[in-house]
């Protein structure tokens, strides 16, 4: 049986966790769903299916790599996949198939987004198997998610007849609106793209040089340099002027065929802090707070704190009759913004922005 | 004409405006209702009555001496009448009518609370001076408060018919409850007792030896003491002796006659963050804070940074959502507080001594 690699896509900025994630401390280096960062997660929970620590990869940007590496130290520097330009996910998840097929071109890829949280790692660990050994048979495969709500946020993918350990995947439907989202959930044949495929290198490979000849070209002259010892600065030359398109757009919306394993794990993208309030540790009024916090007729409320300073450590928050509030402390900043109100924090980072204090953001 | 002094009452601990006070730094240190602390703000406003900075003389505590000294350095340290232990304002008042009437029998004396708020300074002053006219004819005179509310936190003071720049005073009545307090405002005879009172250093000297006797032998001792150079010494033997009693209660309930002045100069004990908020400075919807606080979609908050790291005041505080809200920061806590629940800071300082953290208190 051939190896399996991962390929962890921690390019990610944004802005939904400020003041916690910054431009250069975005989600995935946080630990928004547990003790460690996410991305630390995300490495951690596909351990058992790698044959060494060899087999993780991480893709992600120039201004990013030494804070990444600073929470993921396992990743050897040899395996970072380091983007001199962010062009989302086609061009990177393509180099990573052509670096992994200069191995093995039969080892099995599986791509995971490095900022999403798992509930049930077993069942996890399972479906991602059940992917690899779709993926075996040549199939470029994604892992579906069972929707638990007409969600306009995330793509959609549709499920054929079941296939040995998979299903036919029939397409892929980009965000809908709230009328189509609702249709697609009621209709029970369409899963959330998670953003999670499963390939053979060399399949991802021939789809790229197929379906996004430039890119093709491109990785075949990463193939050539890398050969050399040169390929950093080909890449560096070529990766910018590659085409900013995603996989599912300019690969798997393409392909003749592919395959989707339905997932049903406890997902979650973690996409703001009333989610990170969902999935975090409470108290028996919902209160989660670092220990020590005073919350004195207090429900439901989300306090963090990562002030990185040991004193500061000390300080106490308090939060006296306060229902549903999130309260997050950084070492520059404080923000208080109601859970239900949580993807309003745009409108803080939209303020900083407009008075000039970039060094915030 | 004989001189007026004025005793600023300094020794006040308290909790409402934690985690701004503190034990080592209460109300009245800090600066709650103006740019500066508050004690310094009511020595600054009596000044045009003292014929010279050694006529101002403070009562505090002696844990608070040097926190007092740091913001009021104008003051001699003579003029410090540093009380061993907390014994009321009985005790105090009467050292310090003692120890002017050691300078001058017939100075007139102006007590003040350290920790209240003045919105018209000049029509104040008009009061004081009408009061030190009415203290100049023999008779302690106190200033009452015009009411604005049937407030139940504060004594009242009934008035009778008018008399000079006075007005004969009837009785005081300690704080009463939501109905009687309705009552005595409306009947328009009652004022608040705002703790101010002015006499003539000999009379109340008289009235303690008259009604308080065990505190009139304590301040002959202090007389003898200070005579010898050895009044420290005889202070902290005898002072935590005394009986802890208000003056209202030890002497002015039970003198045969006193003057009211009426006083009508937007007067605020700044008795919690909520009327901190009333008093500060705001934007067009409501907001205080400082420079660069952020407001999204955010109103009628009052934002307090206290904290003294340089670069920790650069910390932003975003609020986005969030209405009629007390955001307090200071080097070692947080208190987010809904303004209209002010009064329930004590829960936190509660929960925090029963959790044996008494270094935040």
């Amino acid at each position: 049986m051939t190896d399996v690699h991962v390929l962890v896509l921690a390019g990610g900025a944004g802005t939904r966790f400020w003041p916690a994630s910054r431009a250069a401390m975005p989600k995935q280096l946080l630990p928004l769903s547990g003790t460690a960062p996410m991305i630390a997660e995300t490495l951690r929970r596909v351990r058992p299916l790698l044959r060494s620590a060899d087999h993780a990869w991480i893709a992600t940007g120039t201004s990013l790599v030494s804070a990444t590496r600073e929470v993921v130290p396992e990743v050897s520097p040899q395996r970072y996949l380091v983007e001199p330009a962010a062009r989302n996910t086609a061009p990177c998840i393509a180099w990573a198939a052509a670096s992994v097929a200069r191995i093995d071109p039969d080892a099995v890829v599986v791509v995971l987004p490095s900022d999403q949280h798992v509930a049930d790692e077993e069942e996890f660990l399972l479906v991602v198997e059940r992917a690899v050994l779709s993926a075996r048979k040549g199939l470029i495969t994604t892992i579906g998610i069972k929707p638990t709500r007409p969600e306009t946020g995330f793509g959609y993918v549709e499920v054929g007849e079941a296939d040995g350990t998979a299903h036919r995947g029939i397409r892929f439907v980009e965000k809908p609106d709230r009328v189509t989202a609702e249709k697609l959930v009621e209709s029970g044949r369409f899963l959330w793209n998670a953003g999670m495929f499963v390939f053979r290198a060399k399949d991802m490979v021939d789809a790229v040089r197929t379906h996004l000849p430039q890119v093709g070209d491109a990785i075949a002259k990463f193939d050539a340099a890398a050969a050399k010892g040169e390929e950093s600065a080909v890449v560096a030359e070529i990766f910018p002027s590659l085409p900013g398109v995603s996989i599912d757009v300019g690969v798997m919306e393409k392909v003749a065929s592919f395959a989707v394993v339905p997932g049903d794990f406890g997902w979650s993208d973690v996409g703001s802090w009333e989610s990170a309030w969902e999935l975090a540790s409470k108290d028996d009024i919902g209160n989660h707070g670092p220990e020590g916090t005073v919350f004195a007729a207090a429900q439901r409320n989300h306090v963090v704190d990562l002030r990185t300073d040991a004193t500061e450590k000390k300080r106490v928050v308090a939060l006296v009759g306060v229902d549903d509030l999130c309260v997050i402390e950084t070492d520059d900043a404080t923000l208080i913004v109601p859970r239900e109100r949580a993807q309003d924090v745009r409108l803080a980072v939209e303020a900083l922005k407009q008075a000039g204090r970039t060094e915030r953001l």
